[in-house]
C-alpha cells in the first residue's frame, strides 16, 4: 500500500488551525538524584494544561532502538516514511538557506577546516570561526568553474558551515564524506559509492581542490571537508498531499531545509522565544505552523540537565503566547537528548495533541505520564495523520 | 509475509468457544461537565467485571487518523487487511439479504428517492418510506431484462434500502454513485471509473430507466439512486483460515453482509436485546459467535450521549445472558462514535477479550482504562488473532 497515496485521498478541508510545535531533543533521562527527566522537572504550566485537555502518548522517531539524526527525525515528524525517504544533510542545507534545488541537482555540506603545511586536519571545524568571517569565503567559492556544462554554487549556512551545490549532466549523490573525523590527517578523498557516481566523484575532488587554492592566504579556514552528499529528489508536498497552507518558523537552516522538502514556506527566525513569536504572528494566513525550538537539544548535547530544563520552561512560555490563535497543538521532539548522555538517544518522545476532539487522559506533560496516555505508543511517521484528523482533515474511509 | 497464509498454518481445533460482540460506535469522547465517556458513564457490571478478568486495550480500526466506515472497520475486526481488502456497500448489502452473490456479480446498494417532474431529486430517501412500502417496489424491479446474457436481480434491504445484483459477461464494478448528495438536481449518470466498466456502467443506465418507468405510478418512491458498486471477490473464509464454525448475529443486513464474506452463517433477529440473545441460542452449536450491537452507533450519531450511556447499559445486561455458554468473550467496536462529533471518528476503541488465560490488569471497562490495559494500543486486524490464542486455536510457530 501506498501510505502518502491513501491519506492524500481522504483529505479534505478544514478552517481549523494547526500549530506543529518541535522540541528539538525533548525526551530526557531521569536525574540520578530526583528520578525526574528533564521535561518531569521542568515548570511547565502550558504544556501541563495543553496535556491534560490533550491526547498523550510517546513517539518511536525510526524503529525501536533506532537514534536519529534531525534529517531523519523530521521527516518521520512530517509524515514521510524515514527510511524509504532518506535526505542527505547537503540537500536539507541548501534547501535550508534557500538555495532554488532542482531534482538532480547534487549538494553537499561543507565544513571549513584547518589544515597545516603537511595538508593535515589540524581543526575540523575551522576553530568554530562566526558568520561575518565565514560568509565572504563561501562567496569567494561560489560559481568556480570544475568542468563544461557544470554549474557550481556555494552558499553559506551558519558559523564555519556551508553548502555545495552542482548541477548540470547526469550527476549522482551516493559520494562518501571526506571529513576523516580526527585531526593528524588528511582529509579523505570524495569517494563514489557506486559507478555511476564517479564522474560526481571526479566533480567534487576538482571542487575540493579549488577551493584549497581558493583559501590559501587564509590561516585558519583554509579547506573544507565535504559531508552528506545527495541527490536532489523532491518529495510530495502538503499542498499536494493535503490541502494544507503550510509554514516553517525555525532559526537553524537545516530544520527550514526539512520543512521546505515538504513544500511548507520557510521563515527564518531570531534564535529566541521573541523571535520565534514574532516570525509565527507573521504566517497568521497559514493553516500548519511548523515551529521548532532549537535549545533544548543544545543543552541535552552539553550534558546540562539544568539547562536543558531552563529551555524547556522557555518553551513552554513561547507556547503560552502561541497558543490562542490555534485550534489543534501537537508538541513532541524530533527524538530524545538525555543531557546524561549527551547525544541524541533512541528513547521515545513525550507527544501531545491538543484540541477539542481529545480524550484527556493525563494531567501533565511528562515522559512517565505520556507512557500511560491516550496514544500509547505511536510511531513519529503517524503524528502527522493523527493532527490531521484532530482538524477535520481526513475524511471518512469506506462506508 | 501473507499474514493470512501464516495465521492459517498455526490453526487447530478446539472446543473452547468464542463469542465475539461489537458494540458499534463504541468508542466516545468525555463530556463536558463530567470528563467521562459514554461507556465511563454507563453501569456495565458485566463488561466490568469481563474486564477485570480480561484483557484491555485500545484498537485502532484503519490507520492511525483514519475514521473508518463501517463496512472496512468489521472487515479489519474479522481479521483482513482493510485496506486490501476493500469492499463496495452493494456486495455487503446483497450478502446481508442472503442473496448467492458469485464471483464476478457486480451489486450496488438502491436508495428509493423522490422526483419531481422535471427528474430533480426532491427526497434522497423517499419520506423513508417503511419497510411494507418498500418490499413490494423491490419486487417489481426484480428480474426486469436489460440484455442478453445479462440477469438483474433486486432484493429489499431495510426501509428504503434495496440492492442491485448484476450477472452475466464480463463485468466490472468501478462505477460512481449516481447519488448527487443533495437535493435540486437531477441524478448523476453510472459513470465509469474505467474503460473496462464501460459496459457495466451502459447497463446500470439500463437498469435506472427501467426502474423509473416501473416505478412512474408512485408520487414518493418512483426514482433510484445507486451508490457502493462493486464487483463481488470472496474473502478466504474462517472454516478454511480457522476451521471455524462460525455463526453471525445481527438486526441490521450489512453486518451480515460482512459476516458472510467471512463464511459465516448469517441469523437476523429483531433488533433488541431479546431478540438477539434469542437468536444466539439459536447457533449453539457455533463455534465463533459474532454478535453486532447497532444502537450504540445510532445514539452517537444522533450526538445523544444520555441515549448512547442507555444502550451501552442494554448491551451489558444482553451480555450477562449470554457469557455463560463461552469460554472466550471479546468486546469491542468496530470504531467510536462520539455523541460529542454526531459521527465516527478516528479515535481508539476501547477493546476487552476474557478468558481464563487473561492477564487481567483493568477494573473497568472504558477508555481510560484500556488506555493503561494490558494490550496496549492494537490494530483491529489482529484482534481476530489474539481471541484464536485465548481460544486455544492457533499452534506454536517453530520448535
Amino acid at each position: 500500500m501506498d501510505r502518502l497515496a491513501f491519506y492524500r485521498a481522504l483529505a479534505t478541508p478544514s478552517d481549523r488551525r494547526i500549530l506543529f510545535m518541535v522540541l528539538d531533543g525533548l525526551g530526557g533521562l531521569p536525574h540520578p538524584k530526583t528520578g525526574l527527566t528533564e521535561l518531569e522537572t521542568a515548570h511547565t504550566p502550558t504544556l501541563d494544561e495543553l496535556a491534560a485537555g490533550g491526547d498523550c502518548g510517546l513517539t518511536v522517531p525510526v524503529m525501536p532502538g533506532v537514534t536519529p539524526g534531525s534529517g531523519p527525525a523530521h521527516i518521520a515528524l512530517f509524515g514521510y516514511d524515514p527510511i524509504e525517504n532518506r535526505v542527505g544533510r547537503g540537500v536539507l542545507a541548501a534547501l535550508g538557506v534557500d538555495f532554488d534545488l532542482r531534482p538532480g541537482d547534487v549538494a553537499a555540506r561543507i565544513n571549513f577546516c584547518t589544515l597545516d603545511d603537511d595538508g593535515n586536519v589540524v581543526d575540523r571545524r575551522a576553530g568554530r570561526i562566526d558568520d561575518s568571517l565565514a560568509l565572504p569565503l563561501a562567496e569567494r567559492l561560489d560559481s568556480m568553474e570544475l568542468a563544461d556544462g557544470i554549474e557550481c554554487s556555494v552558499r553559506h549556512v551558519k558559523q564555519y558551515r556551508a553548502c555545495v551545490i552542482l548541477r548540470g549532466g547526469d550527476l549522482d549523490g551516493r559520494i562518501a564524506d571526506t571529513d576523516p573525523q580526527r585531526t593528524g590527517v588528511p582529509p579523505l578523498a570524495p569517494r563514489a559509492l557506486t559507478d555511476a557516481a564517479g564522474p560526481t566523484a571526479d566533480l567534487a575532488a576538482r571542487f575540493i581542490d579549488a577551493a584549497r587554492l581558493a583559501l590559501s592566504d587564509q590561516k585558519i579556514a583554509n579547506g573544507v571537508l565535504l559531508r552528506g552528499f545527495d541527490g536532489f529528489r523532491p518529495l510530495p508536498s502538503f499542498a499536494d498531499l493535503y490541502g494544507l497552507r503550510s509554514a516553517a518558523v525555525a532559526s537553524y537552516p537545516m530544520y527550514l531545509g526539512a520543512a521546505r522538502l515538504a513544500g511548507m514556506s520557510a521563515h527564518r527566525a531570531p534564535d529566541s522565544p521573541d523571535g520565534l513569536a514574532a516570525a509565527v504572528d507573521e504566517v497568521a494566513d497559514s493553516d500548519f505552523v511548523f515551529v521548532h525550538y532549537k535549545s533544548t537539544d543544545s543543552r541535552g548535547e552539553d550534558g546540562d540537565f539544568e539547562g536543558k530544563v531552563a529551555e524547556i520552561e522557555k518553551a513552554d512560555g513561547l507556547l503560552a503566547r502561541l497558543r490562542d490563535t490555534f485550534d489543534v497543538i501537537m508538541v513532541t521532539g524530533d527524538h530524545s537528548t538525555p543531557a546524561r548522555l549527551r547525544s541524541h538517544s533512541w528513547h521515545p518522545v513525550p507527544l501531545l495533541i491538543h484540541s477539542d476532539r481529545a480524550r484527556s487522559t493525563a494531567s501533565v506533560f511528562g515522559e512517565g505520564a505520556c507512557a500511560q496516555g491516550s496514544l500509547g505508543h505511536v510511531r513519529s511517521v503517524d503524528v502527522l495523520p493523527l493532527v490531521l484528523a484532530h482538524a477535520g482533515r481526513l475524511r471518512k474511509f469506506g462506508a
